[in-house]
């Protein structure tokens, strides 16, 4: 039998079964709380500086005091990837404001923070999903303004990824005034026929996503022009390829919109060479 | 010294020290569950069948099953309410998707919800504020589009809070495109100079408010006209009277907004007897 998986909670590493928060903890009464994830190829993390500074960030934004810094963070990590033998797959973790007296005001500012982090081994360099393409529905954007703290208030997220589940797809693409915003848990691109990429420029209405960036400067390693705006569901359904990022998707083909194929039908080319490329940075190569 | 405050979850009535919940429980992940709150006076839940059948609409919404009907709710909530001795306060439910591994679309239809609930002790009629009415601030509202939905996902709302808490008071109005929506844990009306009673429709732009019903009744029986529209901050700077209504503020008169007094400074005659009318009909007057 396998050992039981490990998960990290205010500085134990603890049996699966006993990992628990107090009901009055505040991730799990107010959604107050932030999360990342970062991928793990070959044992090694990702990209992981940049989801540190961006975990940094949304606590920032939300007045949490960030426990730990990058290099202690990246120990943790290290040693629950270690600990849980895990090879491919990712890290998550999770920081809430803490166990206090039910009250929508911040606790004391002495209240210390709840730190938790798991690990889940997944298939992500090989992901037949990223041979076939995947298929995508739109669904309205019902989140709040804030899109760029990675907070855990994703109620929207849930029902937006279930709305792409009962559709029989892989992911789901927000949508508001016509613009496509995001996915569910990625951030969505296209190329246009003239050979663009188009993904939407950085607000607080997005997440900054961090595989967005390194696909971003791969592309424009690779001569490809990247513009940063809106695009509506329209000019998705009309472009020559699509595909969507995330820290454990890397770079997806998407090969249907609303049921409508997208260029060929088959993961394009530019999709393609993009995963192949992030995969070799992944590496380490 | 006092005995132990219980708390109830999954079955069990349990310590408070020891009601805990697994990390991977998806309100702890995503704030993918329900709440509701009802009052305790004199030891009797206050208009629990409306809040009961709102925790059912909540559910229903998300597609969470609900776990109980409501003569199975009450039954527990009474002996939660008995087990603690709580004579005035409050008891709160959580209803959550439950445990299971973390995927944002729902786990298999058979996962078992989680059910948890607690009480605070809490001077509710005899609420000195309530004598020398609430100061209110304005902010942004932050929320998401599905605001009919009691979820637990409420971090715009802890912000909000926060930033009254940060004003020195103790509610904050959230504004958007000029006009009033709610309060973060209330609902807003204002009575303006000729004496009609202010407030915003019914929408899912809104929660529709237990105390707010029970209210607006309270209003018409007196020969209040009560107009359901959206009301600009200007118009509540202007208004003769202010107030907000919630389970556990019931009535609460506000005296000023982001600074300015509102009529005479003082509680007002309107909420002051619409207070005295919600406090009789708690009590079962």
């Amino acid at each position: 039998m396998a050992s039981p998986r490990i998960v990290y909670l205010n500085g134990e590493f603890l049996p699966f079964d006993q990992a628990r928060v107090p009901v009055m903890d505040r991730g799990f009464l107010f959604a107050d709380g932030i999360y990342e994830v970062s991928a793990i190829i070959e044992g090694r993390l990702v990209d992981n500086a940049a989801h540190l500074a961006r975990l940094d960030r949304s606590l920032g934004e939300i007045g949490i005091r960030n426990p730990h810094d990058a290099a202690e963070w990246e120990r943790l990590q290290t040693e629950l990837v270690a600990k849980n033998g895990v090879v491919e797959g990712l890290v998550y973790m999770q920081v809430t404001r803490g166990v206090y007296e039910r009250d929508f005001a911040f606790p004391p500012a002495d209240t210390p923070p709840t730190v938790m982090m798991f690990t889940q081994a997944k298939t992500v360099i090989a992901n037949t999903l990223a041979e076939t393409g995947a298929k995508v529905v739109t669904v309205e954007d019902l989140r709040w303004k804030r899109r760029d703290i990675k907070s855990v208030a994703l109620l929207a997220q849930v029902l937006t990824k279930q709305a792409a589940a009962e559709a029989g797809v892989a992911e789901a693409w927000m949508v508001e005034d016509g613009a496509v915003t995001e996915g569910s848990s990625s951030t969505a691109f296209i190329a246009t026929k003239d050979g663009r990429l188009v993904t939407r420029p950085l607000s607080t209405a997005l997440l900054p996503g961090i595989t967005r960036a390194a696909v971003m400067r791969l592309a424009a390693e690779t001569g490809l022009t990247v513009e940063e705006r809106l695009f509506s569901v329209d000019e998705a359904h009309a472009a020559s390829e699509a595909f969507y990022t995330s820290a454990s998707a890397f770079v997806m083909p998407v090969v249907a919109i609303d049921g409508r194929p997208i260029g060929e039908g088959v993961p394009g080319p530019v999709a393609r060479r993009l995963r192949e490329l992030y995969i070799a940075m992944a590496r380490g190569d």
